[in-house]
């Protein structure tokens, strides 16, 4: 099977380095310079003390054709737009697209796409892109997929050879799926990229511990969320098993790169707006990232 | 007239500089090894390029005896419980005692000492403290005092010789003044502390603005304050006037030490309680300074 990898970012390029065992990978990325790199070096995965090199393919995305059995479609949120717009000008209608997108923002965007089948995930590994050809995978995790629109039997043939050292599961309900993720991102994400400390640093430190739950109350409020406790002991358990890390959403902060706001604490504000609800502390976070986004390259 | 000033931290040599001029000092510091400095080498004040020493005399804090005409007490508001226990056991009762403290968490600790009159003051001035005897000031502003207890006939010839270049101006409303100041306090130093911005980015970063005013709406709300426009249009000022400044409590997080979020927003949060009102941002940002106190002298 071949598949076409759309993004080269640290997720797209840690999918290309685990899925080029199995399958013969495509990966197509913004810049020809990039494109260049990858065919000559490989992708390098860097977990712990051990690395790996991949071989495997890459184009600039102006070359994407559509003609893979599977495309994975791996940017960011805010970067999905230019994307979708390219899909349904492609030569070839895709068969099977898979996006895997925080937030649920996208879904709505999901639904005016020609395709066959379309999927959805949700990336549970912590990674970073080093180098244009380098990616660092920390600490162990999954990626659940669903269908969204179509059937399963793509997604089933896709995940089976990759269980053991980088498991992708199929869900039943998409919705569930990503709201899951959504609750854990909107909870942590914001936190952690507003005072510029790690996951672990949300339950260590009591008194930002008290933000988080009161912060997790107003998800459940706009939510309506019924099994509260279960979600926040979720939360509480990531932000342990993750206490090291930083978030996506604080590294992209670092980075001076756009974070995902709008696709997480946006989309429960449009949420929260739906219903006539109220939700001060989300939309403080909210504001409080777009401001720090604004602040992107200033020296402070 | 002798002037003891207790503490020497930015705001007391700012104060033990200018008063020198016309007032004899004594200025009573927390070590033995700062008094030592002052009376070697004087306070140095650096206003812009300009530099000025003034002559002082130092003792530690131990050795003060309540005896001069008029103490300034300049301490921080979370330092001010065992000056106030001091106080009550100095040998002589004192005749007139200034308490320069942010917030109004320390009036009610100002009820029980024994003293014949009792000042509050509120101070504009943008200083810090850059070595044991040397304050850099920027910026010109203004202290505001007020009768707490007692008469005022000793605040207005204290106040008279400075009128020029360190206006001391007596107010007759001790309430109304640090309300003023509080309320600016509190909308303008956890966000500056919390973000790690310098006054002005509260109203040049729309994003920033908008979180600014929302808080602002929860502290009309709690104080049942009338007017509204002017206290709001008072704080945009004052982030104008003072953009390049970084806010005393911001300068407190990034030095390591406590700051004062109890007397601001513990105040407004005592009184939100009081009065059965929600204040979420309030107590968001409450607990967001609190817990970046706890992550004092480590490592991010």
């Amino acid at each position: 099977m071949k598949v076409g990898i759309i993004g080269a970012g640290s997720i797209g390029l840690l999918f290309a380095s685990y899925i080029s065992s199995s399958f013969e990978v495509m990966i197509y990325t913004r810049t020809k310079e990039q494109a260049f790199e990858i065919n000559k070096y490989g992708i390098l995965l860097q977990k712990g003390s051990e690395q790996t090199i991949s071989l495997v393919n890459a184009l600039p995305i102006t070359e994407w054709k559509g003609t893979e059995a599977l495309a994975i479609v791996a940017v960011k949120q805010y970067q999905l737009q230019s994307i979708l717009e390219k899909i349904n000008h492609l030569p070839f209608i895709p068969e099977n697209l898979l996006f895997l997108q925080n937030g649920m923002g996208h879904l709505a965007m999901l639904e005016k796409i020609r395709a066959k089948n379309i999927f959805v995930g949700s990336v549970e590994h912590g990674a970073y892109k080093e180098s244009a050809n380098k990616v660092n995978q920390n600490g162990e995790g999954k990626t659940n997929v669903a269908v969204f629109q179509g059937d399963a039997d793509l997604l089933q043939q896709f995940s089976a050879p990759f269980l053991k050292e980088f498991p992708i599961l199929v869900q039943a309900d998409y919705y569930e799926m990503l709201l899951n993720k959504l609750i854990v991102n909107a909870a942590i994400n914001p936190l952690t990229a507003i005072l510029h400390v790690q996951n672990g640093d949300l339950v260590n430190n009591h008194y930002f511990f008290h933000v988080l739950t009161k912060l997790f109350e107003e998800i459940s409020f706009i939510l309506n969320l019924e099994n509260q406790e279960e979600h926040l002991k979720q939360i509480i358990d990531i932000c342990k098993n993750t206490a090291e890390n930083r978030s996506s959403m604080l590294k992209d902060i670092e980075a001076n790169r756009l974070t995902e706001i709008d696709a997480i604490l946006g989309f429960l504000l449009a949420e929260a707006d739906r219903q006539g609800k109220k939700a001060p502390q989300l939309e403080s976070f909210y504001y409080l990232v777009k401001g720090k986004e604004m602040e992107r390259g200033r020296v402070s």
